[in-house]
């Protein structure tokens, strides 16, 4: 039974300019930490933010996790698609979003202690709690509505049954380790040799793929820093150019093509996350080029308005940005339903998304591709995750791999 | 110069069942309320929530309200537009949002109360203030970022020259008053007698519009209550359907042709706010009957899709919701270009945007439609909105009749 609930307000300050990009300077990488004590085990779940504003995810956190105090969480995750549904829709509550910023945020934190706990109750890692749940059992932890257009119940059962064909054939993965890539090869405050440095680097560790900040205010900076990724990182090195949301939708329009010539595999939040429209108009105009975009967007409703669109390449929701474990693995179905990759932003660092990129490319037949790298936050992590040769190893430890020290 | 700021959290209970809906059911109106006091006179901005959270809406608003402190009102609004868009770009803040949630209305708390001192200091109503602006100097307050596309300041300035003409002709309206609706008619939760009684008492009141709350599990329920109040408003009243979000996109595409039947001037909030695309194929499949949407809708950039899709009869925008009268001035300017009539959302009760109305009507000739009329907080206001058969008298008083007694 779940005895005790408490949030935690955890802040760790960067080193020198890590972590920086076109609009986020300063940041200091928080997270909103949800921890529900029960019997012999404490389930913990992140939500990510930059520093200021933690305080107020943690004060909306609160308000769904004293709700779980004397429940079983076997009895919570067996209709926890409902639970979820009622904290999205609490009355009062609600108008702060809907399914939208520090109350959404708040839901990630408490869904994804659920999930860690739930994990850890039955002594397995998430990933293979995950892979092991009946199509039955994972569609009771979902909250589908307003998705009935395009992903009934029915249709989700089929998916999961669907993506279950040829599991054996993927199990593989579990011993060679989950692709990774390197974020941190260029970020925006740092200078050309740095930059440079770090893809030798990156290149000498075993990564395959790397990412480099765009969104300058000088577009010939842009062109500069990714031309010079491409000369250091070779022709097979997949490089994903990130703008932060830094350009107008003409901007846009005039840059992508220009740094089209270095061959990105992606570019990255070309503008503003609800521009939707805005996104089609620019995936149409850029094609073959393709878009990835997902880090700011809070919620399914808006990630199916994506995929309508067609504008997406890419998919990267993340789980401490939508409304956790649960709205994550919703997102990935109507990703499958439209044969569009998940390649998730880890806020989290991926200790929490090693486990669901394992799920999806195990559960829901979604193609291994690459799982971002951040490793600024390592040492906090009392299981951080192992990243060698350019691959994640598979987590082992029961729960979700998300306990962080001296909390 | 600014002072002092400070902001407060403002809760009012409400009686029986007013204020309840298909999805707020038991809403306590409470206001986030940003003071700023300069000299002789004291801002007052509101953002409105449902009660629980609204502490978070007042701690977010302190953030920006404190930057604010040793300036000139008269300095700060020359430059408001990009003073708001630094306040949205805060680089670690914005990361809650962007744009959206708990930062943007605590950004309409502080933006508001800027406005109200503005008009206070200049000895004029809102509405006057805004009216007698040059094209230039409005253009100043506003942040037109991520509209590019659709709305540079050359565009923006266009129409806010073009709206001018014919002025004169339009004044009168100062003298006759702006047309009210009644919304508190058909609350979800009255009983059929109650709405019938409040529909033969809000005509007898010479009102011409009233709104019904439906999105009943109950289509049936939805259906007689519609025509109960045709029947008792007789054919020449507008009324009004409101859903409140609680269709999915398959319901509101049965359900909206029967409540056809009654001939609603329109229907509201069918289903989720950021369904884009879902709101797209509702319009077109039940034209010419039109939506009206706006209520949850938390930013321009989200409305200029709404817009672009075509799928939105009637403009809801809510300035206590949306970064306040700087955003709903935007947003204005945008359903000008498009031709889409503006009838905000009260979450102010009509203080605000009586005077942003007028505004619509004298300065971009925006049609003088009707605005919503809630007139369960008239009590705590200074200066109460004061609705007369059937029309908003024009307020005299210097500001934006935002100030609250007792605070």
């Amino acid at each position: 039974m779940i005895r005790t609930t408490s949030v935690h307000d955890a802040r760790y300050a960067l080193d020198g300019q890590a972590g920086s990009d076109a609009i986020h300077r300063d940041p200091v990488y928080s997270y909103a930490v949800t921890r529900l004590s029960a019997d012999s085990h404490t389930g913990t779940g992140l939500a990510f933010t930059l520093g200021a504003g933690n305080e107020l995810v943690c004060a909306a956190a609160a308000r769904y996790a004293d709700t779980l105090r004397g429940l079983e969480i076997e009895d919570v995750m067996a209709r926890f698609g409902q639970i979820s549904r009622q904290w999205a829709d609490d009355p009062q509550f609600r108008w702060l979003g809907p399914h939208k910023g520090v109350v959404q945020l708040a839901l990630a934190s408490v869904t994804n202690a659920c999930f860690d706990l739930w994990a850890k109750k039955r002594g397995v890692p998430l990933w293979k709690l995950l892979v092991d749940l009946s199509p039955e059992a994972l569609l009771h932890t979902l909250d589908l509505s307003y998705l009935e257009d395009e992903l009934t119940e029915k249709d989700a059962l089929a998916l999961l049954e669907k993506g279950r064909i040829g599991r054996e054939s993927r199990l593989p993965i579990l011993q060679s380790g989950y692709p990774g890539y390197d974020t941190s090869v260029g970020w925006f405050n740092y200078p050309d040799e740095q930059v440079r440095e770090n893809c030798r680097r990156a290149v000498a560790e075993g990564f395959t793929a790397m990412k480099l900040k765009v969104g300058s205010a000088d577009p010939e900076r842009d062109i500069r820093r990714a031309e010079l990724v491409r000369e250091v990182a070779g022709a097979d090195v997949r490089v994903m150019l990130d703008a932060n949301q830094q350009w107008t939708l003409p901007q846009a329009l005039a840059i992508c093509p220009k740094l089209g010539n270095m061959q990105p595999y992606w570019i990255e939040e070309p503008t503003h996350p609800d521009d939707i429209l805005g996104h089609q108009t620019l995936a149409e105009a850029i094609a073959p080029l393709k878009l990835a975009l997902g880090e700011h967007v809070p919620n399914r409703i808006v990630f199916k308005n994506y995929l309508q669109t067609g504008s997406a390449g890419f998919i990267q929701v993340d789980a401490v940005r939508v409304g956790g474990v649960s709205e994550f693995l919703t997102v990935s179905l109507l990703c499958k339903k439209y044969g569009v990759p998940v390649v998730p932003h880890v806020g989290d660092m991926g200790q929490l998304h090693q486990h669901l990129v394992l799920f999806n490319h195990l559960g829901l037949g979604h193609e291994a591709l690459f799982l971002e790298h951040i490793p600024h936050l390592k040492k906090h992590f009392v299981h951080p995750a192992t990243v060698r040769d350019g691959v994640y190893l598979t987590p082992q430890e029961p729960g979700s791999s998300c306990d962080l020290k001296d909390l």
